[in-house]
């Protein structure tokens, strides 16, 4: 298993804040581990404070089933296969935002999660970050 | 940043009592700063008891997201960007009642949390408060 | 039973903050059923936020056993009857703040709990509450 | 008040993570704002996961009773004024690593924790991220 470091954490964090900027959204990022653990975060000046623990759990959403967070939103409505699974975990994030970090093989090293925006600058932010 | 005093919340929080009784109804009162954290609360004779939680995840909410709780709501429904969103931050509530409480420049000062009507009850209880 | 009013909790937490101010130290202050349910809280300007939670939970030990919340300290400490009592409870409170508030007739109608300077300044502020 | 910026966070975290190179310890550096809402988190190679927690919990603890984390040790050990105090505020820490972060004049932006090694290499990168 290639481990993901603090200073690569560090590199793909900085690269999305730069997006962040760019966009001119204040954001918060997280990057956990292949365990879902905390491994790197940053908040932005201003960025909404109910962000901070929704950046933390779409990357937990997406390490600890190795896709992105919006892939379980798919499978989590009502009538879905996985309806309400949200709950479980203490507190999953199924809209996007939460995004699988790879190695050069594919294979999966932890998970960045940034909220701040509306979803689909946060994605933004996100891609930013494994860009 | 202006800090909310004790003397403001409580006047906010008073005004909020005094609809309630002309409405006849038995209302919680949160207040929380900007940090989600509480700074008042009362409950009157009669008020549900699962109120006490609703009004102050209420406040927190409009705190946390510097907006009325109800505009979370807006976009948490089934299929909507934030769905079950409510489940982060240790549960945050989505419908009406939970309103920032600004500074004369606009700023963010807290933000106030009415729970124990109806929805449209406790709106408008969380309106008279800043009125 | 006696149920406590709003009225009578915003009249114990008055004398207490009247006595705060005169000792000048900031104080959390809170009043709760005999069910341990939050009925009024009030935080003074500057008080630690930390405290928010300690307030509210000694007056939640002094309700669940009718009793000071000192008087479970005496009996949770190592080698003691109680010992980490105070983990229950999603937390128990065993030092001085916490006191049942009673009717003329001696009943318990619910508590109050003080926290934010020494625990002896938390007593007394707790004392002038309920004098 | 003035906030402490992510900048400023960030300067304080690689301060600290040069001194624990220099230690050979492995740490995690977490600074949370005044209200104990985390800015910034750094988790080194192979520090413990267990850390994580306790390096947020200690920041969290300083920020809230705005004092170094030791000072709460002092007195919640048994038989102390404040015994168990740990089981409050969701969990504090009370031993070594917590310190406020404070701006010329004094006044309080926030905390740093630190949490790695023995408490008092603890101690020493804590320091250093203030130095």
């Amino acid at each position: 298993m290639t481990v993901l470091t603090l200073q690569q954490a560090t590199r793909h964090v900085e690269a999305g804040l730069a997006k962040a900027r760019e966009m001119g959204v204040s954001m918060n990022i997280a990057v956990v581990d292949t365990g879902g653990h905390l491994l790197h975060f940053s908040r932005m000046e201003d960025a909404w404070l109910g962000s901070v623990d929704i950046a933390i759990k779409k990357a937990r959403t997406a390490a600890f089933f190795k896709m992105p967070s919006s892939a379980i939103g798919e499978l989590s409505q009502p009538g879905g296969s996985l309806y309400n699974i949200e709950v479980t975990n203490d507190g999953l994030v199924s809209f996007g935002g939460g995004l699988p970090i790879t190695d050069p093989e594919g294979r999966i090293m932890g998970a960045v999660g940034v909220s701040g925006g509306a979803v689909p600058q946060d994605v933004a932010v996100a891609e930013a970050c494994l860009a």
